[in-house]
């Protein structure tokens, strides 16, 4: 198990795995970088945006001398794609993911193959836009951002070491928790908000007049919202793929407007100052970590 | 009643009056733009940042040579200004205000005077940020942006031209509606995002791991909580303000919250899939109108 992989494969080509790649190739980090996926268009596109050296569509060529392999698929492929893969993996192949709920990957892993194997560590960069595909990707977008890893007991040391190695060379901050810790803060940080913006979205969207309605819409309502122009069906997997996690979120937070509700209907001025002061106090003070 | 007003009365010189005296001084719109005000400091602030001419902390000075008058205050501080000014009100003076409701700006200067003068004109410009005070003003702020005016019956056609003329020469366009309508739609796109954000952020605040779990938020979180960093007291006094189309907004998105839940809790992958694509859609036709 190579703690310093030079042959990466990277299976789907999008926004997270095209703008690894294009940051790998940055710091001249690899030698090669496969891409393996299913469209030649789009392999061929990542390919020419210098995002990945070579493509196929055929596992076991893409995989027959790779030392890491990075699943850059929706969550709802992994199980697929393990499976394809299954018949071409070796000992001392490293595997990771990029996907922004971890326990299900393990469990979908675990499914395809019987049980994890040594070399997989799920991981999950806390980076993105609104966009996705390969055209949307770019070197940067690692860059001083957090990357969360969640080994498994049955996993090797030199696994974990290797995709520490590899996510450090695209710029991004390493660090280790627990499959279910990374998935309560997530359901909390990201999922919960993502849930929340379309929803609104959607509310308004319902509305006869929303033509009108969104016309009137600002900056508040823009920055809000625009996670919202997230892709649905990525969205749909991380909320199913998340789900124990996002609903304890969001049972937590209909609780709390509730009491928001009760406030504004008994013109409770004191409280609802209480809870803006507290809201705002909370963010102020945090702002310069996610505002970097 | 002069329709092209020269001197303008800047009731309270924060954020909003501060950019509107920054930016008619700009276009070299006005004569002169006084500041009336509690604070000596905060006046003489605005003054040296260039948003007014002079000021005063009496109501009567302020006004006496004025053609318009700029109520720049929070909602709350409403009823109490309009008394301090009711003395030393004239017949041909313009009055608007900035406020983001309008019904209870318009009940409380007619429990103030008694009656609402026929020079006053409702007004609510369409732009801000999460900051506030003078010294967050720029007088770009309208540019482009809209200003909404809710003409009352009671109020004369000049003073409705004076006021959408001083708006247009600070950069914005102008726009007139109901004042029933203009508070329902800022309901949706304004009042319920901010009493959400809060919410979130609030209830965050109110989790043991906070600080670590701000750690891991991302761009998502930061922009979907912007506004939970805007000033408590202005938004308890909206939402106490616009109390009946903030529950009626915030009672039909907890029906709509309640229905993702039971999508989650049913893995309903088609649902969920369905609400988050018209959302995304409808937000996509629209974004090039907000996000300009």
């Amino acid at each position: 198990m190579n703690t310093r992989p030079r042959r990466i494969c990277l299976v789907g080509v999008g926004l997270i795995a095209g703008s690894l790649g294009l940051a790998l190739k940055r710091a001249e980090a690899v030698e090669t970088i496969t891409g393996l996926g299913r469209g030649l268009d789009r392999l061929a596109r990542a390919q020419a945006l210098g995002a990945i050296d070579r493509y196929t569509t055929d596992p076991g060529e893409a995989i027959e001398d790779a030392d890491l392999v990075v699943l850059g698929v929706p969550l709802g492929a992994t199980a697929g794609v393990m499976r394809d893969l299954r018949p071409h993996l070796h000992d001392d192949l490293v595997i990771t993911d990029v996907g922004s709920a971890k326990r299900c990957v393990v469990d979908d892993v675990e499914t395809a193959l019987g049980a994890a194997p040594p070399g997989f560590v799920p991981g999950h960069p806390i980076a993105g836009t609104e966009h996705s595909g390969v055209e949307a990707a770019f070197p940067s977008l690692f860059d001083g951002r957090r990357v969360i890893l969640t080994p498994l007991a049955s996993g090797r040391v030199e696994a974990t070491e290797a995709v520490e190695w590899l996510w450090r060379q695209a710029g991004a901050e390493v660090t280790t928790m627990s499959v279910a810790h990374h998935d309560r803060m997530l359901a909390i940080t990201s999922h919960l908000p993502h849930l929340l913006a379309f929803g609104l979205v959607d509310m308004l969207a319902r509305d006869p007049d929303h033509e009108e309605i969104l016309g009137y819409a600002a900056g508040g309502f823009r920055d809000f919202t625009r996670i919202a122009s997230s892709d649905p069906v990525m969205w749909r997997d991380i909320c199913l793929g998340n789900r124990e996690a996002v609903l304890e979120a969001l049972s937590l937070y209909r609780r709390d407007l509730e009491q928001l509700a009760e406030k504004v209907e008994a013109s409770d001025g004191t409280g609802l100052e209480a809870v803006f002061r507290s809201a705002k106090q909370t963010r102020d003070a945090h702002k310069h970590g996610f505002e970097r």
